[in-house]
Parts: structure tokens; C-alpha cells; sequence
């Protein structure tokens, strides 16, 4: 069996057909829920990429790997999937994004050099990188993200377009009166982006794939990551025409919000991403261009599996499809992710399982409590494996998959932000070890602990699926309160850092002190059988004693 | 300046002249007292050997560096005292016992061959090891050290001792009748070691120590670690003669601990180890040899005092004299460590600075609750560096050194301990991560929590400095538990993993997103000044919009 995880970045669970969205249809995610289980409850362990994504890769909660936010390294040896599918056979390949940051001085204090096969892997998250663009490239010294990592622009250059950065120019502006106009400007979210629609980056990326695929040979594991439809909001042709603003749900927001909110809360809903989606005349230019996007995604996605069909490798494919955190689109009032309300910390989840103990769900969905790292565990037991529990704290998906119920699945979901770099820390006037959050969810009750000695937020989702009533004080709910901290505080005594030793190592190690002789508990060695103690006996030899 | 960082094995920290002790005089400690300070409330993070020596090494508790039980390889790549002197321009050597199990699987995995100079520290706990011996020297395949391990063995068989053995059957043996009386046996305590004294651990470890000073060039940092006064209980002459029975002080225990006990201690009483030393001829026989143990030691290092005087190194050295944990010895009705009773968790600790910013505080002693942790940030500001506060734990005690009052010192002192690979774990019925304990200690009350399900322990050390009476079920301390618990949950809830960041770093990030142009809030760019959008705008060339 082969692994195809796709993930899609900063796609909202609730816009896709088969997730119930009432404008915009996806074709080929349905086609992929009706072959496989769709999860209706999965959770991310940071609703920001490069933490997401380094807790996907790990199995690892982000105070588990560290890297908490954007641009924190992930710590050189800290095992990845391609460690553990590679100890099982599986080779472990990316075609696309991931947010990586590489630990450039741990590698250097370790004498690993980026350009061998373990120090590449060191730098690229585990994988060997068929190609990495993480997208948002920005020109000269000063770019986010430096010219080696944007193959992509290379490939448009190769292509003719003849902008020093044809990225932003034509993949993620328009054209007006012969200027650009840039996709960062919510106003210009209706052009049509300046580029041939093949070119864009989504079936670029697909190209990328469809080769690899073509060519590998298995079993592998193939991490397929587009970079939509996170931002810049800008689609080509004809996808920019497809929603207008008459297709945009109105936002999840009520007034009641903003009466005493939390002050994090409050910090987020004044930032300037929130003032902008705040505005309908933004909402109604980013959101039909977000669809557009989508809709790209799904066509491509099709394409893919079309060809997966053709060929027959749909057989013994295992796809996935996910994202690495929402987008709130105005919803509560803020834009982005990195709060925990539904449309930022809940992601899609599609799983095809080719497996014939899988045919039974097919077509079905999932309510089951699920976390992002639950697709480690869930690809090293595709790969035939045991999820080695000391290193990966996300536990496999495959009872589900195969109609089975799991015993004593997990009681709550947890997600961590760590908001120290943002400018809501100085706002707050807080440390940066204070700005961090914590979600503890059960499937009802969602509270949220705040470091830095705010109070929590509490939400009902079945009273309230909208989240708009925080009852973080309200005395009435203070014994909701009380248990969901119980499993916080339980969550973060949690072993996650004895990696070097595994429950079996443990067994093998327990009593090994006795059977190798150190017995600190000897009267006179009658306490235990003779043998035992053999080697402490016989001649002196030569007698040094006064 | 070099430090000279002497670690004693198991020594309590109230068997010193210079702690009290009421027949133990040991002249040299005091010497080192009266030159420095002497923490009165010093802790260790786990009361084990390994796991608490790779805190003292890596500044960080058992659970952040997850080697928590003796044999629990530190994981590659974790950061050492090693590293951080290094950077400094101070070299780390180490002679004698760390108890640092290699990471050998996670070295493969980052091809780090221990030949190599990054290998060989990765496996001697940043050490550069001028010799390594861990004592415990068991023989053959099934020793409990293998044999490359065992410098002072090879030393004592080029020195004649005729033994396959002779660390078991001359240095931690006597004799009787021509037949070897092993120390491991208790009955045997009291017989002389069969060795020359001079060719005895403690005196063949401090020669070491020596060569080792007069050849080294600064600034170094050594750690003379010495294996003594740890079991097995036996000294060479004259030391096995100068205390007896009537020297060993009355056990510090009382039936009320046997009423009704905290069922993981009830465990701990019941075991062999418990069990041998709840009998008097057991600490009659075995106390005697501990103390000529400790004043082996304490000779020895007066004759490393004398050296550091003669040469005038002493000017310019730091000397620490400390220990890895305690012993119950039969206090509690308990023997060896484990639990956290102020015999076990309990260290001494001896600075002397030879800053003339110190002189102020010469002879003194601290009262401060200080963690074994702090060293490594005391010893990283001594060689001229700030304390990597994202990586290092510990907090420097320069200021205490100095004289001077830190700002908002720690409120409680914090101890784990991993149980899950001794008997106690299966007798107890709980799984391996169940069997983990956590001690937090404000300086008067002293709560255990427990994994697992137990209720915790509580000690109110004002009205009970002897820890007798448990108040864990007491409902009239109900609060003082509620306070300890929310300082167990704060800590438990540190920013323990964000290695790869420091705070300066963290500094370097904020607004960056801004600067490089990542700015997913314009509707026209009329938000930010023009030239932070200008690389947006120009002509947008060829139109490939349809």
C-alpha cells in the first residue's frame, strides 16, 4: 500500500459539498468521502502551519516537538514520519509546502551537514523532497522565504512570464490598466490572477505530483501539500467568475461577542486581520476568490484521481485529504486562524482505505474525537507497524476506518497557540512564555486556558454550536470548568519526553538490576537463590587488609 | 576562571561537620564552607542517580529531557553543560561517574559514529571524558557496566590485584577466613576493603583529579565525580574502624508512618531494600561504613584543597561540592532513595567563588530554595555567559554568591520520579506512565502528587520538620493542597520544549511579517506606509488574463 496525503492549506472544514456548503460544490472530495470515512470531528494541535504541520509530521503535541509557531525550528532529532515509515520500508517523500524551518544550529553543533541524505532530511522535516515551495515568496534579500525555496518561481520564469517575481506579479496579482494589482489587496480578491490557469501554483503543484507518482516506486508516502487556499485571495480564470458575493454565507458573528469579551479574545478581534474581515466589502471579494480557489483544488484533486483509476493504483492507495487549520473569513469577528473557535481549529478529514477491511465504511462519516497527530499513528500502521507510543502521542485511526470501536478512545481534544511573537503579547503586556493558549475540548464543552492569569473561556457547542456565549464566568458552569481542567492538567503531566526508551525496552529493563547483580538489600545473600550471588564468593587471594 | 564541580554519590546532606552531623566530622567540606556559601534547602529533580545527574548536566528537569530513570538514554542532541561552556570558551571534562547512557539508536539515525569528537561527547553527556568509570562493576556479559567502562579496574589489575574482579572482590570487598566477604553483603559492612587504601576508588579518582589539574590548561570545567559513599557499603583501613554502632545516629522514623500510609509509600516500605534497612543490625553495620566512606572523601578533598592552595589555583577556581541525592539509610522505613523524604531529595551544596564579589558572603550560609538545575546557569554566568533561559531550567545563583537578593526567586522546589521500571509499578498494578511521582515544595509544606490515581502525600515541615505525619487526607490542609497543585499545574504547563528560539530570537521575529511584506489585511494598501507595499506595484507586463 502507498500513502497519498494530501493537505490543503487553510481550508475551512465546513467549504466542501460533502461537509454541507450550501454554494459551493467539490466534486471530487465527495468522490473521495464516498470511498472512505470523512471525519466530522477532526481537530489540529495548533491552528497556525508550521506548528500544525510539524505536530502532522511528528505525532507530537507542539510543547511535545517545541516548535510552537512559525519559524521555530523543529529540534534536530526530533523523529519525524520518515523515520518511522522508513524503519517499516516506506519510503517518504513531499511535493509541496510544510513550513519547515530547519534546525540550522543544532545541525551545525551536530556536524550534520545539510547536503547528505540525513542532514537533508534533518532540514526538510524527515521527508525526501521530491520539491518544497511553501509559497508567499517575496523578492530579494528581504523575501520571506529565500529564492532556493521557490522552485515554482523558476518554473513560471522557465515558463516566460518575465517578472522578476512572477509568484506575486502573475500568479497572485491581477492586471489593471496595465498595472498589477496585487493579490495582498482584498480589493483586487475578483481579478482573474495574471497567469495562464495551468500555471497556477495549485496545478503546478499537481504536476509535480502526477510525475512523482508516475515514476515511484513503492511503498511510499507521498505528502502532497498545496499552499491553497490560504492567502493572497486571488484565483486565474475562469475560477475568479465562478462565486460572487450573492454566494458568501453570512458571517458567524454575534454582537453578544463583543460584550466583555476576554481580553485575548478582544486583543485578536482589534488586530488589524480582524478590523479587515470585519468589513462585509471585504468578506464579499475574499470569499467567492476563496471558493475559486477551492474549486481549483477540487479539479485538480480529480485529476489526480482519475488517474489513480486508470491506472489501478487506486487499489492500494490510502488517500488523505486534510488541512492544516481553518480560516474564520469574518466568523467571530476575526480573520485568519489562531484562536480556537470551529472555523480556525477544526480541518477536514477524508480518509480512502483501500483495504477490504475498509469497505464496510465507505462512504460514511465519523463523529469520533480525532487530532492531527492521529495520522502518524494511522501511516505507521498502514505501513504495517505499531505506533511507537513513547514518540507519538496521536493514536491510529484504523479501528475506524475498519467499522471497529476502539476501546477507551480519547476523552478530550487539545490544541496549544503560542501567540509570543504576535504584537497581541505586547497589547496584552505580557511575557512571551505567558502568550500561550490551550484548548480543551470533549465534543461539548470547549474551554480555553489562557497563561498569564486570565480567566478561561468556555463554550457549550451543543446549546451553542455558533460559539457565541462565552460562559468562562459564569458560576453556573464552574464544575465544567473544574473537569476540563482535570484532563488539562492530566494532558500536561503527560510522559512526552522519554523518547530514547519504549514500553517494551521498559520490560526488558525491569528486573534487570537482580539478574546482573546489584542487589543493594543483602544481609548476608540467603535472601535470594545461590546463584544469584556465586560470582561475590570464593578465594580472597591475596590478603591487603591490616 | 576554572570550576572545579565535585559530585559525591548518594552523600546526605546532613552527614557533614559542617550540616550538623553530631559524631561525623569532616574538616575539608567545612574548609570549603568557610571559603563559600552552603545551601541549606537544596534539591535535587529526581532522586535517582541518572536521571538526576542528566538534570544537573542539562539544567533542565527529568520530564523536559525525558531521561528519567537510570538507563533512560538522554536523547541525542540535548543540549549539555558541554555546550554551553564551550561556546564560552570554557572546556568541560569529566572524571569519574555520570551514569549517561548514549543515545546509540538516535546517534545511528543522525549517523554520529562515537569516534568522532561530536559522537563521543553525544555519548559522554557533552563530556570530553578523561576517564569515565561508573563503578558497579559486575563481570563478564552479564555485568551491569560492560568492560571498556572500567578504567579503575584495569587500574587495579597493572597494580597486581589478581582478580578478574578486583573492583568487586579488593575495593568493595573484605575478607574472612581467606574467603571473599563481599560488600553487597550488609553483615559484612564492617570489615576493611581488601586494598591498599591509596588504590581505593575514592583516592585512585582524586589522583585522577590531580593529573588531570596540573596538566590542564583553562578555562575548564571539570567534574570529579566520585562513586562514594553509594553502596556497596565497605571502606578500606583505617576508615572501616573509626565509627561504630554507637555512632549511628537513631532512624528518623515512627510508627504513625505505618498507620494508614499513602499506598505507593506503604509499596516503597515493603520492598527489600525497605525492609533490610527497617533492621537495626542492617544500619549498626552499614552507617559506619558510610560515614568512613564520606570521610575517605572528605581527606581526599583536602588534598585537593592543598593542591588548589599550593599552586594558588585556588584564587581563581570555583569549587562546588554537592551529590546526586541522598539516603534514607533506614529513615522513613526505608532504604536507598526514591521517594522524596528530605534524607533522599535532600542535597548538600557547598560553593565557594573566588569573585572577590563574593568575600561578603564568605562562611555563610543560604536558605534559598535552590534546585540542583541551578547549577549549570551558575557555572554558564561564571564562565562570562547568559543563561539560555529557552534551553537551561535552572536559575543562576550568582546572586546568592554575591550577597545579593534575586528578584522573585522560585516559590516551590520540583522533584520527579519514574517508578516504572521497579517491582513497586507491577505490585501497584498501574501502568508504566502512571508510575511517575512529582514532589513540590514551598519550603514549608512539601506535597507528592501521583499519577495513577492516588491521593497525594503532605508534609507541613514547620510543625513536622520530621515528615511523619501525612496530611494528604487531612481536610484542614485542603487549601495548602489546592495552592501546591496550582503551582504543580503551572509548571507542568512550562515552555519546556522551544529550544530552537531564545527569547532574543523571539525579539528578532516580532514584526518581521510586516517588514518582509506579509501583510494579509490591505484592502488597498493604504494601511501601511506606501513603501511597504511598493514592491506590489508596476507595470504588470504581458496580460495572460482572458
Amino acid at each position: 500500500m502507498n500513502i497519498l496525503f494530501i493537505m490543503y492549506d487553510q481550508l475551512r472544514w465546513d467549504y466542501l459539498s460533502c461537509a454541507g456548503h450550501p454554494r459551493l460544490q467539490t466534486p471530487n472530495f465527495d468522490r473521495v468521502a464516498a470511498m472512505g470515512v470523512r471525519f466530522t470531528n477532526a481537530y489540529v494541535q495548533s491552528p497556525v502551519c508550521g506548528s500544525s504541520r510539524m505536530s502532522f509530521y511528528t505525532g507530537r503535541y507542539p510543547s511535545s516537538h517545541g516548535a510552537q509557531w512559525n519559524g521555530f525550528p523543529l529540534r534536530v532529532g526530533e523523529q519525524t514520519l520518515g523515520d518511522h515509515l522508513r524503519r517499516l520500508g516506506m519510503d517518504c517523500y513531499l511535493i509541496g509546502k510544510t513550513h519547515m524551518i530547519a534546525d540550522a544550529e543544532g545541525m551545525e553543533r551536530l556536524g550534520l551537514a545539510p547536503d547528505t541524505v540525513i542532514g537533508a532530511r534533518q532540514a526538510e522535516c524527515g521527508f525526501d523532497a521530491v520539491v518544497r515551495d511553501d509559497g508567499l515568496w517575496g523578492e530579494g534579500p528581504d523575501g520571506f522565504y529565500d529564492r532556493k525555496r521557490s522552485p515554482y518561481n523558476e518554473y513560471l520564469k522557465d515558463k516566460g512570464y518575465a517578472s522578476a517575481n512572477p509568484w506575486h506579479d502573475n500568479a497572485n496579482a491581477g492586471v489593471e490598466a496595465g498595472e498589477i494589482a496585487s493579490g495582498w489587496f482584498f480589493q483586487n480578491a475578483d481579478h482573474p490572477a495574471n497567469i495562464r490557469e495551468e500555471d497556477s501554483e495549485t496545478p503546478w503543484l499537481t504536476d509535480r505530483a502526477l510525475e512523482f507518482m508516475e515514476r515511484a516506486e513503492g511503498p511510499w508516502c507521498a505528502h502532497v501539500s498545496y499552499i491553497k487556499p490560504h492567502w493572497p485571495y486571488i484565483v486565474p480564470a475562469p475560477y475568479h467568475a465562478m462565486f460572487g458575493s450573492n454566494d458568501v454565507p453570512p458571517a458567524t458573528r454575534s454582537d453578544a461577542e463583543r460584550e466583555n469579551p476576554h481580553p485575548v479574545y478582544a486583543a485578536y478581534m482589534a488586530n488589524m486581520i480582524g478590523q479587515a474581515f470585519q468589513r462585509d466589502e471585504v468578506r464579499d471579494k475574499v470569499i467567492p476568490a476563496y471558493m475559486g480557489l477551492i474549486r481549483q483544488c477540487d479539479d485538480q484533486l480529480g485529476r489526480i484521481l482519475d488517474r489513480l483509476e486508470e491506472t489501478g493504483a487506486i487499489r492500494d492507495t490510502m488517500i488523505v485529504l486534510t488541512s492544516d487549520h481553518g480560516d474564520y473569513l469574518g466568523d467571530h469577528w476575526l480573520g485568519e486562524k489562531d484562536m480556537f473557535h470551529e472555523p480556525s481549529v477544526k480541518i477536514p478529514l477524508i480518509i480512502h482505505d483501500p483495504r477490504a477491511e475498509a469497505d464496510a465504511t465507505r462512504g460514511t462519516t465519523c463523529d469520533a474525537l480525532v487530532e492531527a497527530i492521529d495520522l502518524s499513528a494511522t501511516f505507521i500502521e498502514a505501513a504495517g507497524g505499531a505506533v511507537p507510543t513513547h514518540i507519538v502521542e496521536g493514536r491510529a485511526l484504523t479501528p475506524f476506518l475498519h467499522g471497529e470501536v476502539p476501546e477507551a478512545w480519547r476523552e478530550v481534544a487539545i490544541s496549544e497557540y503560542d501567540y509570543s511573537v504576535t504584537p497581541m503579547r505586547a497589547k496584552l503586556g505580557i511575557t512571551s512564555d505567558d502568550a500561550r493558549m490551550f484548548m480543551v475540548f470533549d465534543g461539548r464543552w470547549k474551554m480555553i486556558h489562557f497563561e498569564g492569569g486570565f480567566r478561561p473561556m468556555l463554550f457549550d457547542l451543543q446549546t451553542d454550536p455558533d460559539e457565541f456565549h462565552d460562559l468562562g464566568e459564569n458560576p453556573s458552569v464552574r464544575d465544567e470548568i473544574a473537569r476540563l481542567y482535570g484532563h488539562l492538567h492530566h494532558w500536561s503531566l503527560r510522559n512526552a519526553q522519554r523518547v530514547t526508551r519504549s514500553e517494551g525496552d521498559l520490560e526488558k529493563m525491569r528486573g534487570r538490576a537482580l539478574r546482573v547483580g546489584i542487589m543493594p538489600f543483602l544481609w548476608d545473600g540467603s535472601e535470594v537463590p545461590e546463584e544469584a550471588t556465586a560470582k561475590f564468593r570464593g578465594p580472597a587471594g591475596e590478603d591487603y587488609t591490616p
